[in-house]
């Protein structure tokens, strides 16, 4: 009953306390969760519909192959049904990305400063986990190109970055991608994709068409607002697909989940719609941060990174106290807190708590 | 890009065609799937109503600890709620336990013919897989037993077995167990635990209390009816969960999936309804078996494999064109097939068409 040697170090998941159980011990009336980057906004009335329509099929097993959201997916993408893969989110796509292909003595290289799941299942696997440092929260290409060797299976690119909030531009990504030898895979994870209004985003997938080596992660947890379902997916060459699909479970995603997808990524207004109301709230945490004197990371996706100038758990404790969860603790950035952009309302409220913590630590003048 | 050596040779999954496109390529008014171990009865009122609560939290992501969920299986069981893990059915627990504890150079044992994913996920880890032949049907435990050895890592026993349906009887596995050494871990598959009537049938969760190395699977998935939703889990050691939860995704089960457990497990007349026409339909089956003079493997779940006396893929085609669905090409018995208890109705139908195939081959007199 001895595990892997690669897995003994690994941290076991600490369950968050539930929204309830906050409200109970705070004495608070109203929780704003801004932590997980959930969109404020909820999902496409679609979505919820093709929820209902699906509770008489509920003792029946899914699609395994997902073939009706496969195709939907490859008609609004314009790509071939056997480039896509859907994962228990996009989660699960690293997941089988690292188990289909790392192994001990691998090397993979990924930010300082990023979605954790890349090095929990490149450590799993047993690979070399290389970080690169952030610069000014961005990821430095040209200080991932240096690592890159033989040994090298996958780098990964967050974009926007999670939690940093920048972007890659598109001269410096298709820069990188030329220079990034064939045989390393480069998995561009695009979880905020939707979220992005800077023309210098890159477009990925006409990189995808001429690079077979590029991955995209994409998912429906973000701006289609269905985090609770789980589902999410990987768009490249289908060699690299068919590699994932054998490691990929039969069942690995939910009737629910497909049939909710399939409806929201028809629902073109409701993403519009949200896209629109983020950007406004981004614009609008951020002017704030500038009249409260802190300066955060460049943010284009859901959620803004801002330097609160004190312990971030300092800040985190005082913003609960006041019902406001967010995002704190970052390995790197000890006085930052990532805070997901809400409805106007939910803004206005952060905004509000924060202003009371900095003003009690006389942070604020 | 070139995948790990383990995985190259795995076949990569082949989709089924869904019901709809069977009834429309066969010119079928009703087609009835009896093969997958669904249940034909659906799923309780309160799991329905539960996935009906939860659409309102659609955009927010699941408790990623099942923590009610977890707290309604422990009081179920009567175990602590640190020996019980979550996963999306029991084969996500099925691939985590490989993930965590093979590696290349471990040795993992399992039947000739059974539940597939045990060795997809050993094969996938590295690991040598070594298969036991069933013996008539049914685990041959002293086998297996010596083919243990100090590279040993894990043991599979399903029970009742997928696809014979036979069962390992308490005192045989009881013996088995304590011949055991104990660093091997023996996992004990009990998918169809609730559909088993015979009194032989073993207290797994007494094994559990006095074997640090046994863990259970059970799932949501068959007599629960939630099939769709992918919700199984592993009762176990508290140390051997917590391996497990080092190579868990964060949220590996939908928010939804979770509702509708933690509603089902409460409705305990559902599942002695369940149970109960289940035994009356296999009684059925295997009465008319006897009567067309067919031979079967000793059912104990909700499912017979029958020997039909020709190549099964004939047979399938054959129940195929009379709107009938069941399972065939087994590796191990070329001329059996498993067939799903259904409901009364269904059996009929299928009795009905398997009696006109056969006489149609002329199996029959």
């Amino acid at each position: 009953m001895i595990p892997k040697k690669s897995i003994v170090h690994l941290p076991v998941y600490q369950p968050g306390k539930p929204v309830e159980e906050v409200k109970r011990e705070l004495g608070l009336k109203e929780v704003i969760k801004l932590a997980s980057n959930e969109n404020p906004f909820g999902s496409s009335e679609h979505a919820k519909a093709a929820i209902q329509n699906e509770i008489a099929n509920i003792s029946i097993y899914p699609d395994g192959g997902s073939v009706q959201l496969t195709a939907a997916v490859a008609e609004y993408l314009e790509v071939n049904p056997n480039q896509i893969i859907f994962g228990a989110g996009s989660d699960e796509v690293i997941l089988m990305l690292a188990r289909a292909f790392l192994s001990p003595g691998d090397e993979t290289i990924m930010a300082d400063e990023t979605f954790p799941q890349y090095k929990h299942n490149a450590e799993i696997e047993g690979a070399t986990v290389i970080e690169v440092p952030l610069k000014e929260g961005t990821h430095d290409l040209p200080a991932i190109l240096s690592k890159i060797n033989e040994r090298t299976k996958i780098v990964w690119i967050c974009n926007p970055n999670n939690p940093s909030g920048t972007i890659v531009r598109e001269d410096e990504l298709a820069a990188f991608v030329r220079e990034v030898p064939k045989h390393v895979l480069i998995v561009l994870d695009e979880a905020y994709y939707e979220y992005v209004t800077d023309e210098a985003y890159p477009n990925s997938l006409a990189l995808l068409r001429d690079n077979n080596n590029v991955i995209l992660l994409r998912t429906f947890s973000k701006i289609y607002g269905l985090a609770s379902l789980r589902i999410g997916y990987g768009v490249g060459h289908p060699d690299v697909v068919r590699s994932i699909n054998q490691v990929r479970e039969p069942f690995n995603t939910t009737r629910f989940a497909q049939a909710a997808a399939t409806a929201s990524i028809k629902d073109i207004d409701f993403l519009n719609s949200c896209k629109e109301r983020n950007a406004e709230g981004r614009i609008y945490l951020t002017e704030q941060f500038a009249r409260l004197g802190l300066s955060h990371f460049e943010a284009h996706g859901n959620f803004v990174m801002v330097d609160v100038k004190l312990p971030s758990q300092q800040v985190f404790d005082g913003l609960l106290r006041r019902g406001i969860i967010s995002r704190a603790r970052w390995t790197y950035y000890p006085t930052h807190i990532r805070i997901t952009v809400g409805s106007q309302a939910q803004n206005e409220s952060f905004i509000k708590a924060l202003e009371e913590v900095l003003s009690e630590a006389a942070v604020l003048g």
